[in-house]
């Protein structure tokens, strides 16, 4: 009786191929489909259910490593590679790091130990020997690296747009909240930042935070207006920092933009409902997700890829908490 | 050289409770782990790392299906769900059905293909052959069945609780934004707030809702003050739909909650950085997420459990959308 892999030869594909045209999934180029349609008839081959199930089955594991799905801002990466993953039919195993190298570590060998056939991590280090080491296909998502694919955002245009924007609306004395010194777009953004302000000269203070918990957010807002209480322009670390600062200049009566002005990052979908509704950097979480899926399904069917490391920009979104301009 | 069976026969367990003595995973009665350290003893048996790497891989693998983790109140199920498996040494499939049978038809299955030991679903359709005909343990989450287990909220009081502050607190025209049609918990807190409009003789009116998506959400909003604009007191579904009438509200030029209060439900982590923040319901999503995971972690492992179904309590959080009470 015939293998997949003889029709796999005979239709001159790879056996990844002839698996998606017998299970109908993924796409398959109409040409390509034939050839492999040809081949089964030509070679009388019958698919085995259970060596199908088992193909189906060894193929279909990639393994998802991110930060803390309870930031707003990652369930929209982890949507975007679910699904592009589904489409494609793989599954997920999933996991947040907390950006802790030790359960980082832990989730990438059960990955292995679960045959995945691929990984996409948000990692902080990205040159360590778990991904250097691994033998099976991986992109680096929301983080970079130089040898390996990888798929994020200008966090340090991001920063830099962040500053021009208070300083062209007219903050004099700027507050950046630094965010953790261990997450590297969070200090893409804070240079990008940094670098502006350096560059036009302008008065600023740097509060440094260690998260990017709500509760503790909350907590860096009041110590930010209690060490610089005459601060007109804020810089956050991301959204949810941005929010419980707005929140906080609202306690204190101080009017949003008049008196200061607020800039987030991200552009979770929430940051448009408060009121007055966020200005911020968008990053354009769930196409990105998308994109590393994509890439990842490609580098694992061996298709050829031009572009292994994809740059995504970053945009101001004008709201409420910066002020016109004319 | 010695097997792992042999230890079990020898020591007169199963295998999988040797793989625990030898792992240190999962709960093991002291008495049980004396035996398996004598007949390990007795048999000079050395766990072969590979062996030992393969089964642990067997009985590592969770399937969680969730409806949709970009609304905000999954995420906090999720990580509870994660947090419980990752400290027993669990790992996670993950997928979003987006409430459609087929999608979630679709993962049942492949989870069963890669040999999760367990599932978590929220679904809506719980006696469905899917699930009755599922030979592994499997617990609802945010949904509830009388044959299987479940861990859920208590929505049917959430929905009472939710009309009840609003006519506590004086409004007379109430509008309840009814949740999708299909979903239990949307149901339950629908019927729920209807049982109590009719019992203290309101006036209201109910606008269907097909979705929780924040994008819907905003055109519902219009909607509703377009068709009841005299409307003064707002039932919303959930907190994005709460978020999103707010706004319309705001753009309208209501004064909330002086001339019209809004309650929402789930007490996502937002729901209090809005201005004014919101009233709301408030479910407890990460503790949720938590006992479903040792519920299942106890059927896994065959420990005996009490108490198979889980209805969580929820509560009224008083914010600033709902006026006071003297």
């Amino acid at each position: 009786m015939a293998t997949i892999k003889e029709v796999a030869m005979t239709a001159g594909v790879s056996v990844a191929t002839v698996s998606r045209v017998l299970n109908q999934n993924g796409y398959v180029h109409e040409d390509t489909r034939r050839k492999v349609d040809e081949a089964i008839a030509k070679l009388n081959y019958t698919p085995n259910e259970v060596a199908r199930s088992l193909f189906k089955r060894k193929s279909k594991l990639i393994g998802l490593l991110l930060p803390d799905i309870t930031n707003p801002y990652f369930p929209q990466l982890a949507r975007g590679v679910e699904d592009e993953m589904q489409e494609n039919d793989y599954r997920l195993i999933f996991g947040n790091s907390d950006e802790r190298r030790q359960k980082e570590m832990d989730y990438i060998q059960t990955f292995v130990q679960n045959n995945v056939v691929g990984v996409i991590s948000s990692t902080n280090d990205p040159d360590t020997d778990i991904y250097t080491g691994l033998k099976i296909p991986m992109v680096f998502l929301d983080r970079t690296s130089s040898g390996q694919p990888s798929v994020y955002a200008d966090g340090r245009e991001g920063g830099k747009i962040a500053a021009r924007e208070l300083v062209k609306r007219g903050s004099k004395r700027i507050t950046v909240l630094q965010g953790p010194t261990h997450v590297q777009p969070a200090i893409d953004r804070y240079e990008g930042a940094i670098e502006i302000l350096e560059e036009q000269d302008v008065h600023y203070n740097v509060l440094e935070t260690t998260s990017f918990s709500l509760t503790d957010a909350e907590v860096w807002a009041k110590d930010l207006f209690g060490k610089y209480p005459d601060t007109d322009g804020i810089i956050a670390s991301n959204d949810i920092v941005a929010s419980a600062v707005l929140q906080e200049a609202h306690r204190l009566g101080k009017r949003v933009p008049e008196e200061v002005q607020i800039i987030g990052f991200d552009n979770i979908p929430l940051s448009k409902l408060l009121a007055p509704s966020l200005s911020t950097v968008h990053q354009p979480a769930y196409e990105m997700g998308r994109a590393a899926a994509q890439l990842l399904i490609q580098l694992i069917e061996g298709q050829y890829t031009e572009q292994q490391h994809m740059k995504f920009p970053v945009k101001f979104i004008e709201r409420e908490t910066t002020r016109k301009v004319d």
